[in-house]
């Protein structure tokens, strides 16, 4: 109930905006514009929209829920014939600023995970990944493919398996972000299993892809690609772990300032994202992977904050005790982390990226009913592959957390899709029901996760308050 | 000497950086990119040029000089040869980038600009906006024009006469800004006439490509041109102070966390660059405004720091006087001013911004001696006549650095001259010395600019020690 007056509120938000917009937008029809133009406006129109939406936070939902549900708002009024916003859908700028955004985000989220951790949790990620992965291709090739959609070719059952292996870590990774739980084991598990699961994609894809072109895919292609996925993940976070300290002492002796270590930072992240790339893996995968590798020790070398001298220098004279007390209250908040640098950047283009992923959501797809049902058994057989690598993840974690996170198909799933379609096995049919899946699989996970993470902490605090009453 | 050394230590790491890049680049040839692809590595690529051109910094010179230069040696590079960065200076990216970035930095200056400060400074900045204007005019059209390129139609001369009155505020404010100089009343004053100047260089371009269309620009014209440019800004910082505590309350009320807090701030910023834009206005203009507008009274509503919190809870018990101290040192750091927040979206932007202007520059128009003499000339002439306008700034202010101040004609002059070619009016020949004397302008004035800072503060410190000595 609460849930749907926050929607309904974030409507009439919405609606309460688009006059606003569009006096602006008819205004804009007269000159022509040289500079960035319109494009200005469709930001701050994001961003304003970006956090009214945060207003879903009252009702202890993921602020990313609002996003992508202000996005579907925004994307979708073209149906109640206000067409004002389609420009949006295709401005190269908001594109580019958007995939920006989520290359930050998991920029961020490499930067506040623990490589030590990280590895800690490598096998169970692996066996998650595995699992995820075979399970989904599995029911999507044999059983759904041949079952809900019967007579269609082999190739067209592969290309709708593939597709139900993604996992795109985005959503999840902003879920656990938001309700500050990234430091859970689970979480860790998923991000690296969802790291892992792009790579079995990429090499999945070119599979199939090579069985479609050329009715069979030769071992030598998939060792060559299996390699340069590997290589990269690996050759990455080695070499980058090697010399990151060298790198980092050399441009502080330029500068040991903020704007140094911001930009060698920053530079960093978009560096391995782009040979991420390069080499065919999603740009997001180098973002983490630089993320991981940067951490305090490789800005040793730049200047401590001023503030820490200032009140080193107020407090001369302290007793001992005094003094610590004083500098531990002032340490947490003062030290810039690099994290902390990168904070704006993330204000500025992450909610760009889940807002156009809304806005990018075609609602008419959902107004067929047999489309719309074979969508539906398609979502929850993606939903049960997933929930079920879960439970690969050993002991001692919530593994049905673990599954829920994996869940979102997002962007990656949609990438499959579209290549499936390029290649002719795809019907437009089988397209819809695919991005209905997406849809679904992105727009449910996180209110699952985040009811499911706060039963968790009521479940920790049930047991606690039983143990003190023994 | 040192300068020398300087520029010769940037191009050679320039050189250094290229290998590298080549090696990316060979590659990237290879596989079709989908996502954000080789952008990335260009916008890291600029990012880290520019950080090592902060070098001139030890030899004394503001950090935007080596921006430009470092940008100049990119750009120019392909003239030996080498033509791996020539996709950087048609990508539109970049280039939407580089004018978000400049955006950023006037939002900046605003920032740090008091309104009451400008105020006071209003009728020195007019004069000199005027007087600015009015000479460089005259002596490009009745002088420079006739005596230098003789046998040009008078429309010709009138378009010379109108690029010489153009500024660019953007680099004299980073020069101001990297020396820590932006709260001098010399700087407020260019500012102020800097904007003035844009509005003014808007009505003349307007007059004067209305005498070339129609042989003779109506007074209607000319009255509504006027009005708009006047009404935008009054209307601006009138209303925007005026309704800026109410929305800041509105949006605080949603979340008052530090997200919200650069939210409000930087779509504010480009929604008034869009609609400076919109009325025919440089984009800049409106960040400005924007930026001179919102002050720390707008952002009251928002929560104030955890760390006072926290070092008020460490310090209870002490003693007032000691508590004061404490508080003291704490204070200026760590209160999040939205100068702060926004502070790494400028270490992103802002450089790529002052990078591309150096790669657009064209070296080979340097090449011919008769053009290059002319474009001497011409530049003398610019910077003549904005010397002359630093005298109108009145008494009790360094007249000379103001002057200065306003020589920079950048981009503004570029647009001028493109519009005045694309009417037919501007040839080539004429077009090649513009856009050198734009050169010329605009990275002669930051190290003649830091010289006579540096002059002043050394004539300050001498009849300093002489009033103390005696």
């Amino acid at each position: 109930m609460k849930k749907m007056i926050a929607i309904g509120g974030l409507v009439l938000l919405s609606l309460v905006l688009i006059p606003v917009l569009a006096v602006a937008e008819a205004g804009e029809a007269a000159p022509a514009a040289h500079g960035p133009g319109i494009t200005l406006l469709w930001i701050a129109f994001i961003l304003i929209a970006a956090k009214i939406s945060g207003l879903v936070e009252k009702f202890g939902q993921p602020a990313v829920l609002g996003e992508l549900l202000i996005g579907v708002a925004i994307g979708n009024v073209v149906l109640f014939g206000i067409s004002i916003f389609e420009p949006i859908k295709t401005d190269s700028i908001v594109a580019f600023l958007a995939q920006l955004g989520v290359i930050i985000l998991l920029f961020q989220i490499g930067l506040e995970s623990n490589i030590t951790k990280m590895r800690q949790v490598g096998l169970p990620a692996f066996m998650v990944a595995i699992v995820g992965v075979v399970v989904p291709f599995v029911l999507g090739t044999y059983v759904v493919g041949p079952y809900l959609l019967p007579g269609l070719s082999d190739n067209a059952y592969l290309f709708l398996g593939a597709t139900l292996t993604a996992t795109s870590v985005g959503i999840t990774a902003r879920v656990f972000k938001d309700l500050g739980k990234l430091q859970m084991r689970e979480a860790q598990i998923v991000l690296g299993a969802a790291v892992i699961d792009d790579v079995l994609g990429l090499i999945i894809l070119a599979v199939v892809s090579a069985i479609v072109t050329f009715g069979a895919a030769s071992l030598g292609t998939i060792s060559v690609i299996t390699a340069k996925a590997v290589f990269f993940l690996v050759g990455a976070i080695v070499i980058g772990q090697v010399s990151a300290p060298h790198i980092g002492r050399f441009f502080s002796r330029i500068s040991s300032g903020t704007g140094m270590k911001f930009t060698f930072a920053i530079s960093f992240c978009l560096l391995l994202a782009y040979l991420a790339e390069l080499i065919g893996l999603a740009p997001i995968v180098g973002a983490f992977a630089a993320g991981l590798v940067l951490d305090a020790v490789h800005f040793r070398h730049f200047r401590s904050p001023k503030v820490v001298e200032d009140v080193e220098e107020a407090i001369q004279g302290f007793e001992p005790k005094q003094k610590a007390r004083i500098l531990k209250a002032v340490e947490p908040h003062v030290h810039k982390h690099v994290e902390d640098l990168i904070e704006p950047v993330g204000h500025f283009l992450v909610p760009i990226f889940f807002v156009a992923t809304g806005i990018n959501v075609r609602l008419e797809t959902l107004f067929d009913v047999k489309t719309l049902m074979l969508a539906l058994g398609l979502t929850l057989v993606a939903f049960i592959g997933k929930v079920v690598a879960g439970y690969a993840a050993g002991k001692g974690v919530n593994k049905l957390l673990i599954g829920v996170g994996m869940i979102p198909r997002g962007e990656v799933g949609l990438i499959f899709a579209s290549i499936g379609r390029s290649l002719g096995v795809v019907n437009d049919s089988i397209y819809s029901i695919i991005v209905i899946m997406v849809i679904l699989s992105t727009l449910l996970t996180p209110p699952v996760l985040a009811w499911l993470l706060k039963r968790q902490d009521k479940d920790v605090i049930v047991l606690h308050s039983r143990a003190t009453a023994l």
